[in-house]
């Protein structure tokens, strides 16, 4: 079965929303196992609308259409499917009374424009909306099925996970076919250097392999298709292990698990407890590390140093040092992270210090060039990074570098 | 100009990335007047890349496309332009420069896989990336204009805003209608409120005035069309007068000033430095402050004061407090703001103290509760907030009240 997926609505087009619904459902098919190929998103314009669906008709099997259900004029999803698939559209009276029992219950009187909501295909049905007041619209005819949807998200994925699911499941048994996928997200190695080490399996067909861009990281995607869940897994198994003997000390995690996920859940497996001094960052990698649920039984917290006098006062850094090496200097970084890790009695302490732009670049201290340190009882080291990058992305990366620092310092202590 | 977009990636059709990249380059294109009519998204596959293309091409002066300019096989957006428009692609030499500087200056050894990003069309030309290895490229053929970004958000946008932008309102000039629009940014007043305050001003339609969807804040956006800028600012006049007179106080800032620009322009207008607490944000209220260029000749830094010791030993809390209130209460909010006020010697401190969530509440102190404290030379205060949403709401929300409250405190200054 292949699907292709309409947005449907002229503030989409204009970026006044972004289309979470296309993703979800992208999701969603993708669980499903059916095949996705197109997307399209076109504004509130009856000939744009039945142009985008009929070409849709001729070349997939199943239809989603999210948005234009609504009461006004503006509203055409359900008026395009049928003239596209030349059917008449009806009311439907227990949709009709639905609709004025939601206006009732909230006190309101239904405007007359409502009315048209409850319009359904000849040979077609509604599909409930407990919250809202458009009904969703599924039509089967000449072997291929149209779904339409509400806009609104918190009404629309109620209706898919209710009632569209369960629909396509019961289409697809038989024929069906499950797709599992992986996501394998990789730390400390360059999108390149991945690629040449997995040329040799980016070309089968089923499991499949493909690189996903991604920021600072490397991510790649395996997936398999069998007639069962059970099936795929084990077609996807092989690869799984071939990708971890070839890659599995800088893999940190599967699927959506981020790095500040995988540092949190390694620390506490580990028992260790993690301390942090900011400067260039200003807070940032607390902010990832705190964004995880339960990091404080490993994270204690940490100091903010964007001047001197905190790096001083808070982290005992020595003024002496300072005026020797400068702010931003392996030697500084050293100080602080030694600092935090004292100061807060951390197992692990960690640093970030550097010039994140766009002013305060030297000849011999660019925009760019960030020194992160790490302490733990054994010692302390400092690495030095030049990053490219507007600022956001020099503090973004300089997060990033603390965080594989932590995870192998984590994995060299086995 | 009518434009098409296209979004290429097959990570985008299983949903594993929503697709900002089309409502960002939606909103340009707005801004610019140009008519978006419809926006496909098709995967790493070439025949149907094609198929996409050649439609565009077809219905469409203008194609923007993101993604599919990496150096794998799977990217093959620029080959799939050529195709389609009868280009050869050649190598531009200034590129494959650019791209070997890139990868030396991170002291990595470039894959020769790489060298294929510096093709560029015969009769095209290449779009700089200063943020990735993946340049843009820009063909202008038969009265039609492709212009190809890299998919990452990243290095997509500002390459739309230093090269894009202006490469399209040179193309327009001429015929073209300006839009001026100015978005009026709020905080301190509910989206309700503010409705009803220019319920009057929303139903014109040159200037145009209309409330844009925004978690925490409230914006509005004035546009004014004219053929040429000054006319259209001369239209909008009167409309921002309106809205000052009616709204000016609770107005932080136009257009893209973020709250947490408008608090460090605040700040350092009136002189006056800041330092902060953080318990359940954790370092995202230092994290927003320091995006802020220049955010250092106001903001001192700060303590991330994530367990009950950092409290204590980093911030002066003491156990008696802690122990008789809480670490989530007014008193321990007061008392932290003033150590973070203390200790790093500033004008202001604020400290945020609460329950995040999901894990942590009980019914006395449910998730969501968080108190804001605020410390000057002439006093302390704190704020109780109970705020409804997941942990990430909960965070930013109470960054949100801390800004609002240094702003407040700082206009009550005078």
């Amino acid at each position: 079965m292949v699907a292709e997926i309409i947005s449907v609505g002229t503030e989409l087009l204009l970026g006044q929303i972004t289309d979470t619904n296309a993703s979800y459902l992208g999701r969603t098919l993708a669980g499903l196992g059916i095949d996705l190929y197109y997307k399209s998103t076109v504004g509130d314009n009856e000939g744009r609308v039945l142009e985008t669906l009929r070409r849709a008709r001729d070349r997939a099997d199943l239809i989603l259409t999210s948005g234009g259900l609504g009461p006004t004029e503006d509203d055409l999803t359900k008026e395009c499917v049928a003239q596209a698939f030349e059917e008449e559209l009806v009311m439907d009276e227990p949709a009709l009374a639905h609709l004025r029992a939601f206006f009732a219950r909230r006190g309101v009187h239904m405007p007359e424009r409502n009315v048209k909501q409850a319009l359904i295909y000849r040979n077609g049905r509604t599909i409930d909306n407990p919250n809202g007041t458009a009904p969703g619209a599924l039509l089967e005819k000449g072997g291929k099925i149209v779904i339409s949807l509400p806009g609104p998200p918190n009404e629309m994925v109620p209706m898919v996970e209710n009632h569209v699911v369960p629909l396509l499941t019961e289409r697809l048994s038989g024929a069906r076919q499950y797709l599992v996928t992986r996501v394998f997200r990789m730390i400390g190695i360059g999108e390149g250097s991945v690629d040449e080490q997995v040329q040799d399996l980016l070309h089968t067909t089923n499991p499949t392999l493909a690189p996903l861009a991604h920021t600072g990281e490397v991510h790649l995607r395996a997936g398999a298709k069998a007639s069962s869940v059970e099936e795929a897994e084990a077609l996807l198994r092989p690869l799984e292990e071939e990708l971890r003997r070839r890659l599995g000390r800088f893999i940190y995690g599967l699927d959506k698990t981020t790095l500040e996920e995988a540092v949190v859940r390694d620390l506490i497996q580990r028992g260790q407890t993690l301390a942090c001094a900011e400067s260039c960052t200003g807070g940032q990698l607390g902010g990832r590390l705190t964004a995880i649920p339960g990091s404080s039984a490993a994270f204690l917290g940490g100091v903010i140093s964007y001047s001197n006098e905190a790096k001083v006062q808070l982290l005992g850094v020595s003024r002496d040092l300072l005026e020797a090496h400068g702010a931003v200097s392996a030697e500084v970084a050293q100080a602080m992270a030694v600092g935090a890790r004292e100061r807060l009695g951390a197992d692990i302490g960690v640093s970030i210090t550097g010039v994140a732009g766009p002013e305060g670049g030297t000849a011999e201290k660019p925009v760019g060039l960030v020194y992160v340190g790490l302490a733990t009882a054994s010692g302390v080291t400092a690495r030095q990074n030049q990053f490219i990058g507007i600022r956001e992305d020099v503090r973004r990366r300089s997060t990033q570098v603390a965080l594989q620092m932590i995870r192998e310092t984590l994995m060299g202590q086995g």
